[in-house]
């Protein structure tokens, strides 16, 4: 565990929420608190699947933004390191000391370009994501101004309709274009299926992953031919990674929502049929909120509204009751259904947010509490990196 | 104008996305850009409208979380102060030197009332909402302990269904307490109706606004009836800020979204039918972002999705362009439609965000531009301040 921070010159309350060594119960609201135990054991079961499928685990850090997180992957989940999605966020990463860096994503500014060729002096092994040729030139002349390596992967779009290139045929024009380009290090493909991590059914993420895989075959068949056997075959999430790890092509996962969960992951099923939320993974991540009205007698108003969650993927779901409805989310208030009137004004409730990364992203802390103590305050290291 | 903040130690691109003097095409994105001219012209005529009716404009700084502009809403539209939600945002316009501050909120944390009641010592004047009789006693009790006023407005739940008493027998009871109260003062009444600003017929929005009204002014003759006649009626937003002015029984103004506008707001209509952002407002609040991949003709892909903005009342809209539009919102990217391929990569586009408040609390940073040239960079000063 990495020693938290420091915070002699902080007044709880203002500046965090919380102090290491207080009661759970006086934790300040609304924030962001992380069952730690739970956590745990997440990232070590993830590990633990990684290590006997022998798959390399790259955890996604954009998901959590946490150094602190981050190393404890490494420490108890055995993370190789991380990928993320922007150059500011990789920063954070190798100033926090992470080792392996993938940022899976294309980066054509050259303002961007131009840092991303100095984390290499940071310590870091830096990769980056390509899907067009003509970036390719402009990396190339940035490696080479700061004398480091930046290592690509060609980015294949197996699914999710965003970046990357849909043809075998333009996968090895980029791998070529990069094995002969002074400063760059062709290291393999991207080929992460976003668009089919929530669908519910189990067969249905299978078909969607089928097809992926089928692409990814092709594109390693092209490029062995090419005398470009790619060393690394990234992808893979948590409504995924079983099927990249038994693909037999993919060698590295990108996990990121196992560690936290969230409402609308944890409604996703496994092949039995059970959500994922009820026995693979645990609830790790909540937001705590307080009761701070309660005038109706069948409606409670707490403190965490939109400027303490996302709801793109729906509205946060009450832990552990079954009595209270977290119905409406305005700025600043959650508008609770309280049947039976059984709330109480300043009663605490553990919030399971919609989403879990951009609900970390309007945060500052991370308050990791253990038996009903506070043990570490985390800064959320990378909150708001998105330029 | 303030003096944009001290960014002597601080790299472009890492910390911060821009820098005074630079060029606007320079600047990092994705991120915050006001348009000074746009947001000038916003504060003086909500100002001068607020003059002409006599009616004293607390802007609401829960919106911006900014000093700066809450400042320039002071200098250039007259603003007696601000309002906020939270006593978090409170600390941070009252140490910014903002002098007329109301919690528009309940406070019943005990670790937050304590904080509440130091404000005064700040300079500020200090008003906060209460609707419950067991709220004055604490306030009360802290307020005696700092040997501070607080000062309260009863608030009315006036239709938005949140936070308030209904009853005029509840108003004065809960103003009585207060006035009874040592360390307190009733000085008024809270009376938002956040329901009905973002319905989109002027009559609709009338129709809501005159129960308010109703209500309010049953109060106001409750309370002069036992001798409690309020300084301060307040409330009124963007969508609404005409009906109270003419109420004849509000004297206070608390809009917030005119300053800066946004895609959900702007839908809305004036008496004569007009988008509100087609005359009444004009847009000066853009997400500034990039297109970062171009693989499929017909789809850019720029860098602003959800740890950008919040979409919680609709997808952003791309200024001053129909020819593309943006279509989905994942977390790092916007998948902008492109039927013609007219966009290239690294080109540069603002953004109209759907809601203002939640997107600003995503940034660090807003950045002032005019003619071309970044001319000042202001901190989000309370940005993440929900506890």
């Amino acid at each position: 565990m990495n020693a938290p921070v420091n915070i002699n010159s902080l007044e709880v309350g203002f500046d965090i929420p919380a102090k290491p060594g207080m009661d759970e119960k006086d934790i300040q609201t609304p924030c962001l608190v992380l069952d730690l135990d739970a956590l745990e054991r997440n990232i070590t079961k993830m590990g633990d699947y990684a290590k006997a499928h022998g798959m390399r685990h790259r955890v996604h850090g954009k998901m959590h933004k946490s150094v602190d997180v981050a190393k404890l992957q490494e420490k108890l989940g055995g993370a190789i390191g991380v990928c993320c999605q922007k150059v500011s966020e990789a920063e954070v990463f190798a100033r926090g000391g992470i080792k392996d860096i993938l940022v899976s994503n294309q980066v054509r500014d050259p303002v961007k370009i131009d840092r991303l060729a100095q984390l290499p002096k940071l310590g870091a092994r830096t990769i980056v994501c390509v899907d067009d040729i003509d970036n390719v030139a402009d990396l190339s002349k940035a490696a080479q101004k700061h004398g480091t390596e930046i290592e690509v992967f060609v980015e294949i779009d197996c699914g999710a309709g965003r970046c990357g290139v849909t043809t075998t045929e333009d996968v090895v024009k980029i791998a070529k274009a990069v094995d002969a380009a002074p400063g760059l290090k062709f290291s393999g493909i991207q080929a992460y299926q976003g668009a089919m991590q929530h669908l519910d059914k189990y067969e249905d993420r299978k078909a969607k992953l089928d097809i992926a895989i089928v692409m990814v075959k092709d594109a390693v068949e092209g490029l062995k031919r090419a005398g470009l056997e790619p060393e690394l075959v990234s992808g893979g999430g948590t409504g995924s990674y079983y099927f990249e790890s038994n693909s037999g092509v993919y060698n590295e996962l990108q996990c990121g929502s196992y560690a936290f969960m969230d409402a609308d992951y944890g409604r996703i099923l496994d092949k039995d049929g059970k959500r994922i939320d009820k026995g693979e993974w645990e609830n790790a991540f909540f937001i705590l909120t307080q009761v701070m009205s309660h005038v109706k007698p069948d409606k409670a108003i707490c403190d965490a509204g939109l400027k303490a969650q996302s709801v793109d993927s729906g509205l946060p779901v009450i832990y552990g009751r079954d009595d209270v409805k977290y119905i409406k989310c305005s700025d600043e208030h959650g508008v609770i259904e309280d049947p039976k009137g059984v709330l109480k004004v300043g009663e605490k409730l553990k919030l399971v947010p919609g989403h879990c990364d951009p609900t970390a992203n309007v945060h500052d802390w991370y308050v990791g509490v253990r038996g009903g103590k506070v043990e570490c305050v985390w800064p959320v290291s990378a909150r708001g990196r998105a330029y």
